[in-house]
């Protein structure tokens, strides 16, 4: 059976995904800088996505590419599209990831708001889907044709599938810096999500790794 | 100078340091079992806290030793000395901690409710102060004879001293576990904590060790 992985998801030592104040120039918001996803963009993985050279391998390198692995479509949030919210006025916005974002495979935004899909360079094709997180998900692992879905993020969207009981695997990232206020990951989502264990917990000099999967799964 | 130190402070991975409902069964009120201490039951140092052999080395011993050394006084929360509320109408109430507890040296209770002083067994004596947080810490200080001080807890306590910028170090430790809900430690902090820095993170198989020490101390 094909799973519903969330991967890198990166919050702070006090359980931030994102600071508040999302704007056009912040799309994490109010955050400290080197940010969370300073990690991230310190691996050859992060790099490549990017456009440049280098980076570090090991095992922030290994995580980073195993989110990756498998993976035939992605969910997000409207926020982790842009900073736009209510009706799509402005159709020249396409998104914060470039011309080439770095899917390259379908990726299906939850909103509220219908919108004719948009095709990318290099495979991804943002779609836009109003009918909520289940038909979302049924058309991500349609698109995807049997390989995994991802949900990219951000918080309120995990935790709707959390709440919902849809993940199968939730990789989190913690990076040891103090947020102070913004949107946490675990909030909302009606006591302790269902049935999951920590598979794997490990340091690099830089994050934590923590591993959760569903004891069924 | 002497610092105020806190050691050994567990939180799950969702953020709480306690769950709802503490009774006088349930110190830390509803979280899974195994909980949120384990780790510390499971090295030398924490079975030798409860008169008990055995016990593992390593990492997770090194830290629960290091948070005794060099404490000459502890300061904490009421509710971390007991499930009582409101007035002392019970003063055959000596605490969660036993005939002789685990600590040595003078105990600074925070309450707005005074009571005589506790001799206990093996050189721990409960006192409290109905003063405020600067009360109890010089109380503290003076006690300590040119020791540091730590903060044993709970969250509101330690919460109270980060608002006022009196905490030195900090090392926390994560389990990887949900609660769901609780008391979270980083909550009520007005924004961020200001002027620390993470100076150790490191994984033992069983939690995470994270150390936050103010960047001018």
């Amino acid at each position: 059976m094909p799973k519903l992985r969330v991967h890198n998801f990166t919050i702070s030592l006090d359980g931030y995904a994102a600071g508040l104040g999302q704007t056009l120039e912040r799309p994490f918001g109010a955050v400290p800088d080197p940010g969370l996803h300073e990690w991230m963009f310190a691996t050859r993985f992060g790099r490549e996505m990017m456009g440049e050279d280098g980076g570090g391998e090991g095992l922030d390198n290994d995580y980073a590419v195993a989110g990756d692995v498998g993976i035939g479509a992605t969910i997000m949030g409207r926020n982790m599209f842009g900073p736009i919210r209510g009706a799509w006025d402005d159709d020249d916005w396409k998104g914060w990831w470039g011309d080439e974002p770095p899917y390259h495979h379908p990726v299906f935004v939850l909103t509220h708001h219908p919108r004719a899909p948009i095709a990318m360079q290099g495979g991804t094709t943002f779609r836009f889907v109003d009918g909520g997180i289940e038909s979302a998900l049924a058309q991500a692992f349609d698109a995807a044709g049997g390989e995994d879905v991802r949900i990219g993020g951000g918080a309120a969207t995990i935790q709707q599938y959390l709440r919902a009981g849809l993940i199968d695997d939730l990789h989190l990232v913690i990076s040891p810096l103090l947020i102070g206020a913004g949107v946490r990951l675990f909030d909302h989502t009606d006591g302790v999500p269902d049935g999951y264990t920590c598979v794997e917990l490990v340091c690099s000099p830089a994050v934590v790794h923590a591993h959760l999967a569903r004891i069924d799964s």
